[in-house]
Formats: structure tokens, sequence, C-alpha cells
């Protein structure tokens, strides 16, 4: 199912695309709608949402992929999989090249603090990093599926020009989070780095019709720790927050304390 | 479906244990023995494998958990869900209270370098550290479900009393990973930095009885970067291996240079 644009035309940028809300979701077209005049574009998305899908691969069973759409400088496709899945898939059989530029969104939610570990959305971005290509997701702070996309899509403008211009350190992809306010009440961008943040779960515990329990997860974001250098402080006062993030696990000054340990 | 264990035995240390490959797993079992003497333990465990889950959660149906086994000290259950989910299932259903630790694995197959993104067993581990949890997890680089956990015994016991004893830093928790050879031929612990890697990618490209095609995904994991102070490098040298991680992703480095840039 190897791609045209791929062998036809390479006078341009390759350009991928792909989300977690699916192949249907308005954020992914309105990111479509942003990338176009940047170059070729093929989009690999999952064919259902993947919210919440992080990292996750599909090792258990195979992947199927499905031309939706074909024109000059644009394919579609969706895929059973993961976002992770669509951008190995894309790589490799779709494109058979790397692309020069991998966007993943608009994510309907934010992917700021600590979300970015639950986030597909941001799993593809990594995906795309870890090959080398430069690699950037975007979230909107609104989960509302009648969000409206149009300041997201100014700023997801701005950012993919200068990312094309300009180089990325190597390793480094960005997460990039959008307040839900008016284009004009956007106070502009700021580098950020994580919050701290966790989840406090909660259940809605229920009971099927015979008498079993079930589960649903729901839960209420609190943030950790202060400072106005965070995602979530720049995007509560309104700002664009871009956070340089990359896949080293390391915690380097830990590294020196736990040599310090016997472990015998 | 409230754990006798965390109403009536506050006596001793609360540990609670997860993994990925599902609570049918040699190396589950492997973690349990070594866990049982110091202390209380809950294990919380999917009832199928997830391996290469990440840190999915399940938002689009309900959870269920059953209780397998139940004695004094020590209680079992099995849960629909990824390993994120059992790991928060437990704090708020089972337990109702944080853990005094949280041991996951031992995972059947390498958490090194960058399969660490994609590992359930070490989302497990993250979700215990982001409750404050001190969260360790254990990796043995053999798949075969018939492998010799042994020396991988041996050494998480270790692990774990140094853990209990001493104090892991805030917001710290640790990536073990053993070698497969005998516990003779194991040459110590070392204390290690996530060595760079990627997957090169594949797929198993096949055609369904109708003609249409479906894809497995393969790879092989391919080192990136040089180093004797990596993971990576311990484990070919027979050393276990300890990275400490965290869950900030943000790379420090680069917000200087992308402060540079205009984005105008």
């Amino acid at each position: 199912m190897l791609s045209k644009i791929s062998i036809e035309m390479q006078d341009k940028p390759l350009i991928l695309v792909t989300n977690d809300d699916g192949i249907n979701a308005p954020g992914l077209h309105a990111l479509i709608e942003v990338v176009r005049p940047f170059g070729n574009v093929v989009v690999v998305s999952p064919d259902k949402p993947q919210s919440g899908a992080s990292h996750a691969v599909t090792m258990h069973h195979p992947l199927r992929l499905k031309l939706i759409h074909q024109e000059v400088g644009f394919e579609e496709y969706s895929c059973t999989g993961t976002p992770s899945d669509c951008v190995k898939l894309a790589y490799k059989i779709v494109l058979n090249r790397r692309p020069d530029l991998l966007v993943s969104g608009i994510n309907h939610g934010s992917n700021a603090s600590i979300n970015i570990i639950y986030s597909g959305t941001m799993a593809a971005v990594f995906e795309g990093a870890m090959a080398g290509v430069p690699s950037i997701g975007f979230s909107l702070l609104q989960y509302d599926t009648a969000a409206d996309f149009s300041a997201a899509k100014v700023y997801a403008r701005r950012i993919i020009r200068d990312v094309m211009s300009k180089k990325l350190p190597d390793g480094v992809c960005l997460n990039v989070n959008i307040p839900d306010v008016a284009e004009g009440d956007i106070r502009g961008i700021r580098i950020c780095r994580q919050a701290g943040g966790t989840w406090i779960e909660d259940f809605d515990v229920r009971k099927d019709p015979k008498g079993e329990h079930y589960y649903w997860l729901k839960g209420e974001f609190a943030r950790i720790g202060e400072g106005d250098d965070t995602d979530e402080h720049a995007l509560e006062h309104h700002y664009v927050s871009i956070v340089p993030v990359n896949f080293d696990f390391t915690d380097y000054p830990a590294i020196e304390e736990l040599k310090r340990w016997d472990f015998s």
C-alpha cells in the first residue's frame, strides 16, 4: 500500500499527520488544513478514538490499513491500531522512508503536565523523534467535538513554520498546548517546563444486572508544586505553552545518590 | 472489594505487586515469593498479557476486578484492564490507601534502553511514583515462559531491602534489568543511565483468504550512541542494571535554545 506521494512527489517536504482521537476527529482535520501549504501530506490515523492509549503497540493481533482518500499531494489512511502503530506503519508500509516532519493532533483536550504520559498524541510524537524526525504534538484545552480550532490553527501554523525553517535540537520534540480562548485573547507563546501534577483517581462503582460490580475510571487533575515557568501556569494565563521534551527517563542527579547505596 | 489486609493488618508494610504479563506469568509469582517476607502483600494484576500496553488507561469501557486468592497477609486480584488501571484500582478500590512499596514484574523480557517507553511493567511503576509510592520495576532478559528466575530473585530481594530501608529521592523510581545468566555469573549491580536506542520496525505483510493485506509488527532493537555508563552496556557485561527514572519529560537545555526562536 505504498503511497504515490512518497514515490512520485519528492519535490516538496513530506509531512506525516496522525492523532489519537481517530480519523474522523475535527482536530485532525484542522491540523491537515494547517499543514497542506507546507508540503505533501500523508495522514495515517487510528480508525477509532485511542485517547489514553499512551505508547501502546499492538503485538497480539495483526493490523489493517485502509486508503481513505487520495489526491495530488494528499493521502489519507486509517489504521486499526494505536497512534504508535500508525507511525510505524506509515514509515515502513506507506512511505517507505522517514518524513520531513511529523505532526500529531490537534488533540481534543490537554496534554500539559503529567497528561503527557497517558497521551496517544504525544506517543506518536515520541515515535517520530525516536526515528530522528522533527515532531510536534498539538492539543487544545477543550474536549468538545464542536471545539473551535481557529486560534489553535493560527499558532500551529507559526510553530510548524519555525520548526521547518530552524532545526530542533537532537532528540527533542515539542508538546504544544493551546488555551481554549479566542485568538485575540491569546497573549503569545511561552517555552515552559512540564508542571508537576497527578491524577486523583476515582471510580464510579456500579452493579450490572447480575449484581456484579464494575468500575468506570474517572479522576481529577491536581497540580503539584509552584512556578511561573510551567506549562500549566502559561495556559492558565492564556499563553500557548511549548514544552521541549525527550524520551530519556533517567534521573541524572539520582545516579550519584544511588551509587552510595551498597546493595550487597 | 476492599482488601482485608488494608483494614485489619496495618502492623507490617503493605506491598502492592503488579506486572504486565498477567496474573499467570511465572515472573509475577517469582516476585511474589521475593516480597512476601517483607510485609503484607496485595497483588492486582491484568487477567491477560498486556505487554506493550505502555501507560494506556481504559476510558471507553468499564473495568472488572476479581478476587483470586485470600489468606493471612496475602491477597491476589485480577483486573480486566492495563497495568496502569491495576494500580489505580488497587489504590482506590482494593486498598483505599497508598501502599508502602510498589513492585512490578518480574517482566519476561528487557525493559532497558528505549523499551521503557513501551513497557506496561514500567508504566505501573510510574503510576506508583506519581502517587508518591516507592516503586521498582524488575525485568529479566529472557522471553521464555520457562525462564529461570532464581538469580533475578536474589537481586530483586537485595534491591527491595535497600529501597525499604533507605529512601528513594522524591519522584524517582527504579528500572531494574537482570541479565539472563546464572547467579554465579552475575558480576554485581550497576547504577546506569538509559542507553540511547531505537527499534528498526518492520512488518510481516500477509494476505487473508479474501486477498486483503494485514500486518504483523516486528522489529529489531538498535542501540544508538556509546558509553560504559548505560544499562545496555552493564547488561552486556553481566551486571544487573538499575536506572533511576522520573516522569518529567522536559528537555531543560532545549528550553534556552527555543527561547531564542521568535514564533511571531
